[in-house]
């Protein structure tokens, strides 16, 4: 094991979080609240350390090997959400640690679940720290879904090894210049994200914000009645096309940009997201409306924009969808066990593997009709190989298992089942919104119990990085060598 | 399609039903109920029935194909279901047909759901009736696992069918000889039942009732607390044993008594099953324990009772475990979806394919390391093949969804969450009890609206015939030909 490559990139990355720091401790600065003292405290901190790491593992190899890109990337967001949370713990906040790594964490993987009260009494730099944390973890978990997932082979994500890889189909050369190119789009979005949002009304402080946590389908907010604080149908619809826009796969964005071959309808994760969209959404339109006074515009424009919040896994709410009735609890509970693409910011199990999953479904009602057919089964016109399947559907049962496990242990530490098993969905799903009292709309994750939200740490870590990234490194296998 | 031998088949099935409502018939006429009357009207039209479609399709061919072998057993359980329903909506229940509907499926699946209450004041021949339908079901359910299913590579269940023509392990020649040793073992193991708990204390009605539902992992009472009417710790652990071992695959029990052979814990199956309940009935009398005033018997014997009746998914209650707390609650739904034995009466999604999800798992944490590598699965030694692997994915994933979809549409009759997520696996498990007001055990599943109890008929029937077996039946590819 090659650690000084590690220590070397994580040093890098450490640094980078030093960076940016210093943008929040401008932002308290020219406020003159106290918190600029702690920004800036805190950046000495990172790049002191973040130096370090790089000064002394220096004399590295450019080649990093499976074994090292595991465990690289679990410590990078472990030790990026320490960092991150050290600021909020220190500020005048006044949290628990706690509190401060769960907000960080929720935070670096794009989740948006929030233990904050008072979101519109806080200082500018901690609200702008909590956007650029999602912003960066949004960009962080493309470039290592783009360049480390293929590469380690885990739940099916090397059918994007073999597309990259096939000339025809080749968008940049290394994974390099593809990560600047995804860089570059990820920007521009949320310039225009953040355009749009302060042509239509927004301030400019809440148009940066809530452009970074819209692109990055993350979800926080710089108030604690999130989108509900705009009453503006056009903001509403606006961060609906965003958040979905955010949960396709990138690299249409490339071709786009680059190419312009407007391919996003040729790509099965885009048709199936839009139909299952269009369904939900749909469903719960009618319903509303069938079931409630509320107008025919309310009904479409508040179901579209909470329904899209979670399938994409951003989390803003703008209302609180509890109040609707049964039939809505269930369906945005639901919701959050769909994600946006593979290949986006989003989280969740992830479209790719909802369609394999339906393909092999299909195959099996076929199957026992014709015992000795082949039936081979395809995805964006290509034949799936059997890794890839077995991939897709044991990435799936660990999905699924992790959600069984964190509701019984978040049960365990005195909760109610609805908050449970919501919570545990919402947290590997890196969504951020859940259902029922305490995580729903109305609710705030700082009524959870400490350990449920050690518990909702981890797992969102382990939903970020695609469960069996961290699970390997658990195992008595990876250490052996 | 030869529909001659479904015919012929299915009228011998009512043919069966109509003679085994003879009994009942007996039974209310020893005590002069008017139902008597009831029972035999109904035993004649399912013997006029079944007679006539035996007479219509007489000139059969021996041979069924796989595609009859679908359509009958779909058939089968469905006219079963609704031939069993008749003398419970013409009885003195004074019940809605939808009720009776749900009542019979429950019990031809071995579900143990109930719509009655007053069991107690019931007449004996309904009481019978019920307790006789689920065991019908029962070794109905055995014969069609161990006669069928490896023969419609449903599910993974092609296991078996390599097994018993594999030489080494054949255990009968013919498949018609081992249903008659699985029926001798199941009646040895209902008599057994019965005389154990005679000799403890019941009733002989309540003897050979309960006898009858334990055996078939079923679940029907003769009394509206179910088990917890027998004040008697020795009959709850007899009871909590015989769930046990009606759960074990009964290839083992045929392998004892006719080779005696104790082959039980060399069993793969076995011993995950033990392992499963020993943690999860030891989680829960310490939780219990440590949570509550009562003694650490109490808390064992109750644990036990109610999780292996979950597990095993027989469906007996000895005390409402929705009081235990939240803990207790998500354990007792979490265990729905665990199963038995594949080859016993058992639901659920079966011990042998979580076994087979949890190797896929194990080696999806290895295979990223070795990309080269290739990791053989093993079951009872044998290596599994790609075909099994699949398919008991597949099918894992169809359970999902199913569980998914009907929570989704139970919802929509109006319920719960909670009532309409245990709703769902408690029908598709065939378990027959669930958590939350309505069906936790101490609601009663009447409360329900109707579109929902049609829907659960509608799942208790998919979930007891594998899912696919239905669902093959609404491909376009199967009707083609």
């Amino acid at each position: 094991m090659k650690f000084q490559i590690v220590g070397f990139t994580l040093g890098m990355l450490i640094g980078i979080v030093g960076l940016a720091e210093l943008v929040p401790a401008l932002i308290d600065g020219m406020h003159h609240h106290p918190n600029a003292h702690v920004f800036l405290i805190n950046a000495i901190v990172c790049l002191f350390f973040g130096g370090g790491l790089i000064i002394t593992n220096y004399s590295f190899e450019k080649k990093m090997s499976v074994r090292e890109a595991f465990l690289l990337t679990t410590l990078s967001w472990g030790f990026l959400a320490f960092f991150a949370a050290l600021p909020l713990y220190m500020s005048d906040l006044d949290i628990k640690f706690v509190d401060a790594y769960f907000e960080a964490t929720s935070g670096i993987t794009t989740t948006g679940s929030t233990v904050l009260y008072g979101l519109d009494q806080m200082s500018h730099g901690v609200l702008f720290w909590r956007s650029m944390i999602q912003w960066i973890g949004g960009i962080g978990i493309i470039a290592f879904a783009i360049v480390f997932l293929p590469f380690l082979r885990v739940g099916g994500m090397q059918l994007f090894q073999t597309e990259s890889s096939d000339r025809s189909d080749k968008i940049m050369p290394r994974s390099g210049s593809v990560v600047s190119a995804v860089f570059k789009v990820y920007c521009g979005l949320t310039i225009v994200c953040m355009g749009t949002y302060y042509a239509l009304g927004m301030s400019w402080f809440d148009a940066v914000n809530h452009a970074m946590t819209t692109v990055s389908t993350a979800g926080f907010s710089t108030h604690d009645k999130s989108f509900g604080f705009f009453e503006n149908p056009a903001l509403h619809y606006s961060a609906s096309f965003f958040m979905f826009a955010s949960a396709l796969p990138f690299v249409l964005f490339i071709k786009f940009f680059v190419r312009g071959n407007f391919a996003f309808w040729q790509d099965e994760q885009v048709r199936v997201l839009s139909f299952i969209v269009i369904g939900i959404v749909g469903a719960m339109t009618f319903w509303l409306w069938n079931a409630t006074d509320y107008t025919f515009e309310y009904c479409f424009r508040h179901s579209l924009f909470n329904l899209v919040s979670i399938i994409t896994t951003t989390g803003f709410a703008t209302t609180d969808y509890m109040l609707w009735g049964n039939f809505a609890v269930v369906a945005a509970l639901m919701a959050t066990y769909i994600g946006g693409c593979a290949g986006s910011t989003a989280g969740g199990p992830k479209i790719m593997r909802i369609i394999i999953a339906a393909k092999v479904m299909n195959r099996q009602i076929k199957a026992p009709l014709y015992p000795n057919g082949i039936f081979a089964l395809r995805y964006q016109g290509k034949t799936l190989d059997k890794g890839v399947i077995t991939s897709t559907l044991g990435f799936l049962s660990f999905y699924v298992v992790c959600n069984v496990f964190l509701t019984i242990g978040i049960a365990l530490t005195g909760v109610d089942f609805m908050t449970a098993i919501s919570s545990a969905a919402t947290a590997v799903g890196n969504v951020g919104a859940g259902v029922g009292p305490i995580v729903g709309p109305a609710g705030n994750f700082s009524l959870l119990p400490d350990g449920a939200k050690w518990l909702m740490s981890f797992a969102m870590m382990l939903g970020r990085l695609e469960i069996l990234t961290v699970f390997v490194l658990f195992s008595s296998i990876y250490w052996r060598g």
